[in-house]
């Protein structure tokens, strides 16, 4: 229990340093029956990979995936799915100055000071690099949920001062442009400006925060349990859990605060096919902590880059002020990468709490088994 | 794995509805060796309390603690400490117009279409009186923590548009008002002013949104484990499990997607008596999951309290448009009541991560084993 | 985690000491619905009750039991069932020269080294009154068992030298003996012929062991799960969480490490009705952790009381040699009484496995959300 | 949570297939600064690796490891240990006639059933070869172990009638024995007696069963949790998880039944270090689930392996009689290579209770964050 496994029936594990010799996950608890190749997952990947564009980490690494275990005749057989990726692209020596003195913003201290000692290439385990095997996994997780009817949208909604308002169906809203964009903005306008905003900071030596949006839609009513599993408490800890998130918001989020009862409610209605829902969302499609069936909206504000060009002021493992002048390559922006992020570890969150789900009532398990 | 059970060596059970027989927990994996006694807890479930002030719900229980395992001689004795707390004023017949239709805001809805059906009696499991479990359980993490040197204060920094930004140890912060106002506000100007806002929105059949603060002094630097139990995640799960917030922050928070990373690194300094720091705290006291041994600050944005005495749309169980009007005991304002429950959830997690925490060196282990 | 939790899905933790206020346990993940009342839970508490025999600990309780909290309108809501037995018969002063010294075959050495002290009284933790709690557990998984065509009969096979080979089933194996007859075994010669050998046993100060049988009749093929959680691997902690267990085993147990393969394998083939059996279940209905259909053969081995009225070696607290004479009340023979404790630890394993079971085929899952 | 982790602190996760590219593990929560290199975890690899006797299956595999991550500069670094051993030997041509029937003894059946399809070629996860994860995992927590002062020794106790009943340190145990004969077994003329007995089984075309003892050397009092987490409890879901073992027996096993509380008692005594030993050790070293720092003795009994080369009867999926001869390569008995594999789930498993002590009192915590 070190932290690096997710979820209760459906379980994954990562491992996997920065400058190891791979990185990777096992998806324990995945259900038996889906159809599986790499390029399933592959296509995932891809959004996370570095070296595309202008505003990501020039470190460019193939990440090609290769599934080890736990499908066969191109089905998922139910056991373990062993995901494994190579590093290729390590320039260890760009680290050799962190040896001895902690990043700014960085782990490297807090490392330290838990273990004694710490893998100092690239941050270790500590890196960015790590969420390749969540995304890898949770890429599986993402497909089986889109046969389940449920879609996982996860964009840019901000980088610095430029922001997207639009939801995923509102007029604007470019769902085509978060794949094609070097921001994964749903909108090409803003996608330039925020752009242009990146390249004044990469010229100040400066970095830039942002926030992700994940809209998960299609999740039927009654997905969550009561109290500490909360649906949004374990989406709040899958997206916390993401380095550089340091807020996570449902619905109306941090603004229902300076709100009131009487706007903050969102009535029930009968649709029109019958099916409950609410006339507004402020609520974000989770109430108690179980699904409402309405769209479940996610916000997760990412901080800059700690990784700054700049000479910052540190201190040595030994106890000394100093000072620092971080190299190696780094994106300005972690966003537009970080995005692919979120929404596969909600696709693992949802899934889980889907699956759980199938025993919530002594009438569906009677069902199930065939008894009445 | 219904979702009532928090935490890994220390794992708290909880159990009750709010108008049932009683409510409860279970704290199992507390250290032996500990004096406790119930005042102890009771000092907590007070603050939890209600029908102690105009603005909270005329609920007068007592919410007195029955230890009922796990201590002998006065000392914890390693084993599961059960916790009893019984229902003593339940006006079951305030919600016989509920049984049903669902209430805008509340979780009625979602554990029917989970369940298929529920204890509509006050939201029965989704109540906040489950919440008394939790405090009573923490209370004594609390406890302990304090004998570790580590000091968690919860309290009300916001009430709708009334807002205190002042920290613990800053000038005007008061901690002894955080005990003593009807809003667990640090300040007592605010104080008033925000229970004349409450004032208003009562009189409107209205209620309030808030925000909660919780500062943590004196974790040592390396508590936390990386990737998914990162203690940033750890602790959004926990604050995010309280009925009614929609958003957890930790240090900067939010505003983080929009600064840039000169602004937002934390430069790491020698103190003078040789402890690393850093100059600023804008991290709140975590990186890269791992705690820097700076204060933790973390917020929760509460939603105003859905349960309001004006009429409101809503829909029958059998599929219809309706209107309800509520009746019942409810606080025009959660924030107060909850700062506590957000106070000891934050316990729980931090001693968990910190008895977690001692077997992460070989070194430490060879040494507590007596083989170095 | 310090042991007191037991499933993945359905999950008890129980709490209390033999002289503490109350012993009890939260079952978390129950299904919500189905039909419970208290006297549910009595019968299999009066079936571990104290008190009834010349055989058992003349400690006479009532034992019953009161449901905190997880039923409403008489039926399961899916949220915990708190569960509360107060102890009402508490001798503590026969205790009182054990404050000292270390009852042998006890665990009170083990507790004192691992927590520094402990609840001398009756063994604390560590009586056998902790099942208490458990028996109340089990026995609402065993009542949904019933509904889902589950049967779990655990009985008395051996009082020392007196054994029953016979399953039920089998001619002369008499279930309602099982119920009705002081050593709870299925044919009432042999109980009375155990009966007579404990008499011995008592009057020489001494104590038996003997053995458990559990069978487990309708669990369908495809329960368990691979590799750790295997389902033989589950019960097999299940049955040696109780104390005393030295031996558990499935189906011919200890004697295949002297049989050859085709012995030991059990020929598949098609029942008139289709089904797939095997036509000898030396495998005890569990191949590769995973159920066959057949009847699931448990056994566990239980060692003599080891409260017994000679006088005894043991040491002291202080690190002196001593001798002891145990007080108190104490059963000749734990089995008996602890085969009702097999049966719903059981009841716990195979129910938790069975709803586990419910996602491990995306076909389920697809027809379960209405997508085929 | 399909069953393929298995820890609390220390947490193994493996994967892989018998006829897939790889098997492998994740060895999560294993404290920072322990040396490691590949060559630690070979050695016991080696002593699992088939194809090295006539006895043991020809399917010749180097089954050589490659540590993925968790260590750098030579040193565990606390983070996930990524073990991958690539499958380089596979006939899978000689499964093609159970594609559409079961073997029996075999779990074919019960996949079939839970998944609706299984990976036929060698049992895919069902076979043996699945271990080779926990073997490489469990070398690291062995070796770690040696360091603390507790020594493991598995071996072979019987095949067939051939018996072993001295234990490591008794004369004619010999320990050398252990990793150089065919057998496993700790004595030289037992080893060629069990071989003449094997080579007429195989003649037969048949197979063995046989017994694995484990020997826990070094444990200190008072490891292990009360209730479900006994020490004896998780020795046995360790042990029974791996295929083929039927029963699980700790100290005096399963002749407890048999006997009375004044011959099973141990006496305590001071021996002449002042350290707590008992004079006899019936109880195999724990007493109420906490280790008494006595030898703690397990023995395990294991069937004969299913796949023998006589005609067998069977069904075949579409449900009609058959019968089937099993092709391919496998061991006439499986304990030898065995007796490593529950050797080292023994260390995993010891290393664990070992961890989750050290935040048994307070007192040690106390003095751990320095406060005492």
């Amino acid at each position: 229990m070190a932290g690096s496994s997710f979820g209760t029936i459906l379980k994954v594990t990562t491992f996997g340093e920065s400058h190891g010799p791979a990185v990777g996950a096992v998806l324990d608890g995945f259900p038996a029956g889906m159809e599986l190749s790499s390029s399933d997952i592959q296509v995932y990947l891809d959004r996370r990979r570095p070296g595309k564009t202008k505003i990501a980490t020039p470190r460019n690494e193939a990440d090609s995936v290769e599934i080890l275990s736990g499908v066969f005749d191109g089905k998922t057989t139910g056991t373990p799915i062993g995901l494994l990726i190579r590093n290729t692209s390590q320039h260890s020596g760009d680290y050799d100055n962190l040896r001895d003195c902690y990043r700014p913003g960085h782990a490297d201290f807090g490392y330290d000071a838990k273990y004694g000692f710490r893998d100092y290439r690239g941050g270790g385990r500590s890196s960015g690099r790590e969420t390749t095997g969540r995304v890898a996994a949770g890429a599986i997780a993402a497909k089986f949920l889109k046969e389940l009817g449920v879609r996982i949208i996860g964009y840019t909604s901000a980088i610095g001062p430029v922001k997207v308002s639009s939801l995923p169906g509102d007029e604007g809203f470019d769902e085509e442009a978060v794949l094609t964009t070097a921001t994964a903005m749903p909108d090409s306008a803003k996608d330039a400006e925020a752009r242009a905003y990146l390249e004044t900071c990469m010229k100040e030596k400066d970095s830039s925060g942002g926030e992700i949006t994940v809209v998960i839609r299609g999740v039927p009513a009654g997905i969550g349990d009561p109290v500490f599993d909360k649906l949004d408490a374990r989406l709040s800890a899958a997206l916390m859990s993401i380095g550089a998130v340091k807020a996570v918001e449902i619905g109306d989020g941090k603004s229902v605060s300076g709100t009131v009862g009487s706007k903050n409610n969102d009535p029930f209605r009968i649709a029109p096919d019958g099916k409950v829902i609410t006339s507004s969302n402020h609520a974000g499609g989770i109430l108690g902590g179980i699904s409402t069936g309405m769209d479940i909206i996610l916000r997760a504000s990412v901080k800059p880059t700690p990784s700054i060009f700049r000479e910052q002021e540190t201190v040595t493992r030994e106890g000394t002020d100093t000072s620092l002048t971080i190299k190696g390559r780094h994106d300005p922006v972690i966003v537009p990468r970080a995005a692919v992020v979120a929404e596969t570890m909600c696709a693992l969150t949802i899934l889980d709490s889907m699956l759980l789900n199938m025993s919530a009532k002594t009438e569906n398990i009677l069902k199930f088994y065939g008894r009445i």
